[in-house]
């Protein structure tokens, strides 16, 4: 499994005072159309693996917006896994308003085993978990721009 | 003006299920941050210039996170001016923990012409709100990384 | 037309380090769920009425939390309107989670018309969408329990 | 000591697309509000009691909007306790922008004891913290009207 779709509108304290969507809850969006994607795909974001707590803590996350998006504008969001590292996975999240691109963004976690009283360990991502997903294809990998580029 | 500091604590509201502050939580502060460095400047992002209304749309945001940081956590936010561009801001944003950095970030907006009943409409940034910003250092600009750089 | 229920999931953004959601986040869910009843009733809350916006600030409003919530529960909401005043709206809200009763909130808002530049006018609720909306039974409403009772 | 008195301004993403504060973002203010009080009486809300870990479920929370309100707007907010019961802890909120009273609110929390995979447990307020903690004094808490009225 790679992609994932959802659906998802604009709620009135998503929004502020320019009239339109808050550019904040762009990463909200994509973090739950990620665990969305994890549910899916079997292995969820809080779950028990070999008897250890995982945790995913966020190495970096960011988004690019392309066009205004309003008050309950419907969004189908499209959610991705741009690499499949050792011990970090990177999503791609593409926003699309009937049927037009609005906005995209990129989100990398760590693997980590978490233990009480004890730092967060970072750690190969379980084969149990690693099996369950898949990257996209070279060619969409390469197309990719972040959604940040160099000044 | 290039630069301006600032202190915040994280709320127990900005935090999740991890313990830790929330991803999402540091474009709000980098947003809250630049607004005072607008103010500082004297170019609050709500003030009429020659009887328009000006806003700034976001472009994109992003952001890296390098250390956990927590509950009541009082961070020294440093705010600045990566790109003073002709129709466009970019400000950067470094976050500090005890002296150490813990997350940096970079937000860029385009500047626009806000009238009832028309879409917005980028403009040149007016020189009298130009005039009180300076970009950072040529030197410091070369050196600064995206947030999230290439796959 | 006197209810309306939905459905929602709690996001990880919607937790705190208690480790469930954060009580805030009751208000979101509860006007949220106003608006689906609104636009269900066909009245959107950002409709036009002959011609003028109308807006709907809050008077007040307040959650009652009987039980923990966490991470990805899906609870059922019912809103309901509690009462339909000549120049204002209450709406009730259940949450239940697997059928029990975990949260009960209560929330005003004002009818007024909203011209440019003018403050906020208080105004009789349209006849044309007074005549979508019903209270609840007499007997329903008598039982009913503000979320806050006197200390 | 039985009040605290803070400051804060209204931030970009705490309004909405009515151009106002979002009502949900007060429970947030008080909270925090809360939090001070809690940190300035010496029992921070996350310490350690004899050797066990705290915990304050909200059991009800709500507020009452007497004036609009709306971005970089100062407000003093005042937090004070209401009521000081075995188990639980009411507190009060007050909001004014230049002298004026333009929201109230409530919040009450049950103290809890936080042990690893046990449900939490309610217990009797720690007589060290409890003496640290005055209520109002008997006129005002009588004069107090719940920010929720009965319908």
């Amino acid at each position: 499994m790679h992609e994932h779709w959802t659906k998802r509108s604009v709620e009135f304290s998503d929004t502020d005072l320019g009239g339109l969507i808050h550019f904040s809850r762009y990463l909200i969006y994509m973090e739950t159309a990620e665990h969305e994607f994890r549910n899916a795909a079997g292995l969820s974001v809080s779950a028990l693996v070999e008897g250890e707590h995982l945790s995913w803590p966020r190495l970096s996350a960011g988004c690019e917006f392309l066009r205004p998006v309003g008050f309950e504008d419907e969004l189908d969001i499209r959610v991705f896994v741009l690499r499949k590292g050792g011990k970090s996975l990177t999503f791609g999240c593409e926003f699309f308003f009937n049927g037009t691109l609005v906005a995209r963004g990129e989100m990398s976690s760590a693997c980590c085993i978490l233990r009480p009283d004890e730092p967060l360990q970072s750690v190969e991502i379980p084969p149990i978990l690693a099996a369950h997903i898949d990257q996209v294809s070279e060619e969409e990998r390469k197309a990719w721009q972040p959604p940040i580029r160099p000044l």
